[in-house]
């Protein structure tokens, strides 16, 4: 493990690393933000889009984003490793590579860890982070805005473009798409800067709707979406892929995950300028999409109709 | 995973547990000790021999006891738990249970975790623990003594046992190490009392020989195990269940894993009552046997007429 994992320093704050039963953390009066994050070979990937470096960047990112989503700093992680038999160490190098540079990428070494056999490749990786002031997701009060960081939809709209278009016919367009889906970045610098500005954040893993109801469940809350101000924070390219393969551009928006951007709640007045308006937090439950004409729907059920068939 | 894991009070130095994007942990000014064991269906285990609950207990000990070897107490552990689609309700809830009850057997609360499907059933267990002054494997010094705390053999003698030997015919002490091997405990307490008594420590986890090995390599020196020190260390139900089934003693204590016993190296007057002298550090390299007669033998190729056929 030490071999793949080395860091040429010692990160600060960490006594021992990689080479005894347990790595050692030398904290100080802070809170410490902890997360585990697996990544399954068939169910969270596919070969056939991924090469194994991606998988590694890939895994390591969801796991910081937990990290990010708290507001906190990522500090050192473990990674879990567990390899079929006969799997090529190539195979093995270019997980650890794209979860070395990743690690580095994002100044969170990789500290430890374990290798295992098993049936199926998968990754577990586990994070630890640092925060003064950690932003759950119970924290949405009535009158907060719901706030969108990074960009949504990009990530699912690559897997569709690898699953559905010839690779001689994907755009310029297409292929960031792809990018985005094969290498996403967790947005720890925009979660620091959330603290103490929002009150509650969380990363889009499985989507905007499912992610709002996570959120509006912990903090009891209603939240609305605007239509009109969602198809704003659309990028063009997004757009244009959506066109080119007849899909209907909001489902992509509303129920792709793996972006790994941030949503947050928190009052107009402290809104930072990265982040963008899409909706309301208000007293009741259920996350709604306020249509453009001033409808609204639950997210759901009733939001079959954007569903692809 | 709440529900499942769920403890009635919040853990001291745990301000957020299962239910948001990650744990919160605020940590006085101690070391951190922080490591992650992977227990995977048909690599670790097998459901001939173990069931859902064994499986559990087993993973979770097998983590704490990283931590219980660094000399550290165990603060909090999250868990990350893959089952098959088609995996029954009572796996997956005997699994958390074994998990839980170790949790609470040891005091070490499980405050957060991930569920992800494979094809086979796998554990991830993360652990942190914390520790003024941790044990690592690099600090044995010539002159030290080598010590047996915990009873070895026992656990790989029960695994034996459930392959070799009818249900019928167990004797007592053959169902004692079957217990040995279903429930195995770490052994923090005394990992605790070692922290300012040893100079390295280590849990036994691949068999006296290998670990000592790593120990050896760790701390630059040269290990020698005494054959009739040993010997008076095995129980004498481990020493019965040999005759019976006919299996060298000493293969079973030098090779077999599993007990989660804790092997350290310390100065003799330092040597705690519970602990048991079975070697000596010594200038060199290497692991050595060395025999009721004064001979010895590197421990490994050296000794395969040990070795089962």
């Amino acid at each position: 493990l030490a071999q793949h994992f080395s860091t040429r320093r010692r990160p600060s704050g960490v006594k021992l690393s990689i080479g005894d039963d347990a790595a050692i953390l030398s904290p100080n009066r802070q809170n410490w933000v902890w997360t585990v994050d697996a990544c399954v070979e068939g169910v969270h990937f596919d070969w056939n889009w991924l090469g194994a470096e991606d998988v590694g960047w890939r895994s390591y990112q969801a796991a910081v984003s937990d990290i990010a989503a708290m507001g906190a700093k990522p500090v050192a992680a473990l990674s879990s490793l567990a390899l079929p038999a006969d799997a090529d160490t190539a195979l093995w190098r270019g997980l650890a590579r794209g979860q070395a540079r990743a690690a580095r990428a994002l100044g969170c070494p990789i500290i430890g860890g374990n290798l295992s056999r098993a049936k199926q490749v998968s990754i577990h990786t586990t994070v630890l982070g640092s925060s003064e002031h950690p932003l759950r997701r119970s924290g949405a009060k009535p009158g907060d805005e719901i706030w969108l960081v990074g960009n949504i939809g990009l990530a699912t709209a690559g897997l569709a473009v690898l699953q559905q278009v010839p690779e001689a016919r994907r755009s310029a367009a297409m292929l960031a798409c792809v990018r985005a889906w094969r290498r996403p970045k967790a947005l720890v610098e925009e979660g620091l800067k959330l603290c103490h500005r929002a009150h509650a954040a969380i990363d889009v893993s499985d989507g905007v709707a499912g992610d709002m109801r996570h959120l509006s469940e912990s903090s009891q809350v209603s939240v609305v979406l605007f239509e009109d101000e969602l198809r704003q924070a659309i990028l063009p390219k997004l757009t244009k892929v959506a066109a080119a393969m007849g899909h209907p551009l909001l489902d992509w928006v509303l129920f792709g995950g793996e972006d790994y951007a941030l949503l947050a709640a928190g009052p107009t007045d402290s809104r930072p300028a990265f982040a963008r308006r899409i909706g309301c937090v208000e007293r009741g439950k259920n996350v709604w999409l306020e249509l453009a004409g001033g409808e609204r729907q639950i997210i759901g059920a009733a939001f079959d109709h954007f569903r692809p068939k």
